[in-house]
C-alpha cells in the first residue's frame, strides 16, 4: 500500500529518514506491505513555486494515510514561504475534512516529566482530541481586519462537527485501558460553556451523544480548570475532547509535562483517511546536523500504522524505540549525545 | 475612603471576614484610612431578587476600589442564580471597563510548586496581563444559535484596546524587578498571529506600542508555545500580554504551578478604577466550615492597598502572611490543620 510521505523543512528530511528506514526494515523483517512515498513539499519548494495548494491537495486525495514532518521556515517569512507552508498545514487538515486531531499524552520510557509526582513511564497517559475542522481556527478562512482599527475572527460550532467529534471520542476511550490512576474509562468536554454560547452549545451535543455510552464516564470541565488539572493530577485522565483553539493549546501545555515537543505525535483523522505528524516544528536552527529527536516522527509512524491496521508492527516499533531509549541511547535534547542516525540504528538494531 | 467589599457566596464571606479583619488591624494600629463598606452581593442575593444588575453597577461607580470575594452556587443553576452571579463578575469587568486583569503568577514563601525545578519562593514570579474588556470573551453579551444547527461568536480586538493594555503591560514592566532567572525586563505578546488575523492586528498593534520602550524587551510568542514556557522555563517570564480568554487559561496554568488557584489574587483595573478578587471560586463543597484558605483574598487585598497608593501597608500585609506560613501554620488544602480564624489570628499577631 502506498502513503504519501511530506519531508517538510529544518529537520524534517532527517527524522522522516529514520522513519522510512524503519518503515523499511519492517518490509525486509517482517513483510509490513506499505511503501512510502517521498514529496519534497515545505516551505522551500513552496516559496520556490515547485509545488502550490491546489496540487498538493489534488495528490493527498489519492492517498489513505499521509506521513508529514514538520513544514515552516522562518527564513522565508518575508517571501511567503512559511505563511504558504502554514496554509497547506491547515488546509490539508480543512479541505481533506480530518476532523480528529488526536494527540497522545504519554510519558514514554526514560523520558523525565517536569511535574514532581509523576516519575513513571505511563503515570501519565491520556489522549486529547482536538476538533480539527471548525472551532476559533476556521475562521484563519475568514477574518476581517477594518480600518487598522478593528479585527473580528468567528469561532463557529456546529452540531456535525460536535457530534461526530464526541463520538470519535467515545469510541476511542472504549478502545483505551483508562486512566493510569484507577483505570476508569471516561471522556472529559473541556469548554468555556459558562462565558460562550458556541461552548454551551458544544457541551450540550456531547451530553447528548455521551448518553449513546452508558460504560464510559462523561464529564466535564472548564477549559481554565483544565489547564490546572493537567498539572495537578494528571493520572485521572483518560480522553479530552475539545475545541480547535483550545486543543491546540491544551495539547502543548500536555506535551510539556511528558517532556516536551520532542515526544508529542498526533493524527488527524477523519472516516476514511489519516495524516500523522509530530506536534513539534521544524527546528531550523539545529537542521542538518543529524542531532534533532525523531522520536515524535516515529511515534507518529507507530500511530498511522495502528490506524491502518497494522497494530502488531506498531507494536514492534515502539517496544524497539523503548528498549533504544532503556538502554541509555539519547539525542542531545534528551540529555545524551547519540546522533539522529545512531538513534535510528539503535531501534533499527532492537527490532 | 470608602471601599466597596462584595462578600460573595460559598467560603466568600469567610475569606472576606479574614481580609476585613487585617484592614481593620491596619486602620487601629497603624492608621490605614480604609472603610471597607460590605454588600451582601452574590448567586443567592441575586436569585432572591434582593440585588439586581443594574443596581449593582449603580453602587459600583460610586467607589474607586473595590474588593470582591468569589461569586457563585452550584445549587443555584436551575434558578438562574449561577448564570445572574456570572453576568455580575463580566459586567463588572465590560461596563466598569476594567480593561487590564492582573494575574500575578508568584511561588510564595512555604507553597509548594509542583514543578521538580522550583522549590524557592520567588523562584517563578512573573505577571499575566489579560486584556478584560474585548477579544473572545466580549461575546458573551453577543454569540448566536442558529437552528439548534449551529453556534457562532465573535473574537473583536480593537486597536484602542490593544494599545492601551499593551501600554499597561509595558508600564508594569517597568516597575518589576525583571525576571527571577536573570532580572531582565520584558513582555511577551502571546498570540496566535500565525493562525488569525485578529491575533496578527494584536501582535501588530502590540509591536508599535513596544516601540515606544526601548527599555524593556519585547518578545513574541504563539499561546501554545507559552503554555509550555511556563511549565519549563517559568522563570525567564517577567510580563506576559494576551488575549482575554488566552488569559484565563494561561492564568490557571500559571496558578497550578505555583501551588493552584489558592494562591492566586488578581486585579481588575481601569485608568481610575480597580477591582481586586482571588481568582479561585466559591468552593461551596467547604463553605462555612472554617477550613477556607484566605490567602488569596489576603493577597488581593495587598494588591489593592498597593494599586491605591498605601505600598507599606501592603508590605505589612505581605509580611505578616509569609511570617505565619514559614512558621507553619498551613490550612488543611496547605497540607496542615488550621482554621480559617487561627490562620488570620496568626496574620494579625505577626502584624
Ligand atoms: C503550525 C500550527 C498551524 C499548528 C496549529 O496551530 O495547529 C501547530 O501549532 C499544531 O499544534 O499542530
Ligand atoms: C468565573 C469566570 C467567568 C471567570 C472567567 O472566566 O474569567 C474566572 O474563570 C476567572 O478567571 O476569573
Amino acid at each position: 500500500m502506498d502513503v504519501m510521505v511530506l519531508n517538510g523543512d529544518g529537520i524534517g528530511p532527517e527524522i522522516m529518514n529514520a522513519a522510512i528506514k524503519i518503515i523499511n526494515k519492517l518490509h525486509e523483517n517482517f513483510g509490513l506491505n506499505i511503501n512510502p512515498v517521498e514529496y519534497d513539499i515545505g516551505a522551500v519548494t513552496l516559496d520556490n513555486g515547485k509545488w502550490d495548494l491546489d496540487h498538493i491537495l489534488d495528490e493527498a486525495r489519492k492517498y489513505k494515510a499521509i506521513l508529514k514532518a514538520p513544514m515552516g521556515d522562518p527564513k522565508l517569512r518575508n517571501t511567503g514561504g512559511t505563511e504558504k507552508a502554514l496554509d497547506v498545514i491547515l488546509s490539508l487538515r480543512f479541505d481533506l475534512d480530518l476532523y480528529a486531531n488526536v494527540r497522545p499524552v504519554r510519558l514514554l520510557p526514560g523520558v523525565e516529566s517536569p511535574l514532581k509526582s509523576y516519575n513513571n513511564p505511563d503515570s501519565i497517559n491520556y489522549t486529547i482530541i482536538r476538533e480539527n475542522s471548525e472551532g476559533l481556527y476556521s475562521s484563519h478562512f475568514g477574518g476581517l481586519v477594518l480600518r487598522d482599527e478593528l479585527a473580528i475572527d468567528n469561532q463557529t460550532i456546529t452540531r456535525k462537527g460536535t457530534e461526530r467529534i464526541s463520538r470519535f471520542a467515545f469510541e476511542l476511550a472504549k478502545k483505551t485501558k483508562g486512566s493510569p490512576k484507577d483505570g476508569k474509562k471516561s471522556v472529559v468536554c473541556v469548554d468555556k460553556s459558562n462565558v460562550l454560547r458556541s461552548f454551551a452549545f458544544f457541551r450540550k451535543i456531547f451530553s447528548e451523544v455521551s448518553s449513546r455510552y452508558d460504560e464510559i464516564v462523561a464529564k466535564y470541565m472548564y477549559a481554565d480548570a483544565m489547564a490546572q488539572h493537567m498539572i495537578i493530577r494528571p493520572d485521572e485522565l483518560n480522553v479530552i475532547v475539545t475545541e480547535n483553539m483550545f486543543g491546540d493549546v491544551l495539547s502543548d501545555l500536555g506535551a510539556a509535562t511528558v517532556g516536551g515537543l520532542g515526544f508529542a505525535y498526533s493524527g488527524n483523522i477523519s472516516d476514511n483517511m489519516g495524516m500523522f505528524e509530530p506536534v513539534h516544528g521544524s527546528a531550523p536552527d539545529i537542521a542538518g546536523r543529524n542531532i534533532a529527536n525523531p522520536t515524535a516522527m516515529i511515534m507518529s509512524t507507530s500511530m498511522m500504522l495502528d490506524w491502518l491496521g497494522f497494530g502488531k508492527f506498531s507494536k514492534i516499533i515502539e517496544d524497539s524505540l523503548f528498549n533504544a531509549i532503556r538502554s541509555g541511547v539519547r539525542t542531545p535534547d534528551m540529555g545524551g549525545n547519540a546522533t539522529t542516525s545512531y538513534f535510528t540504528e539503535s531501534i533499527l538494531k532492537n527490532m
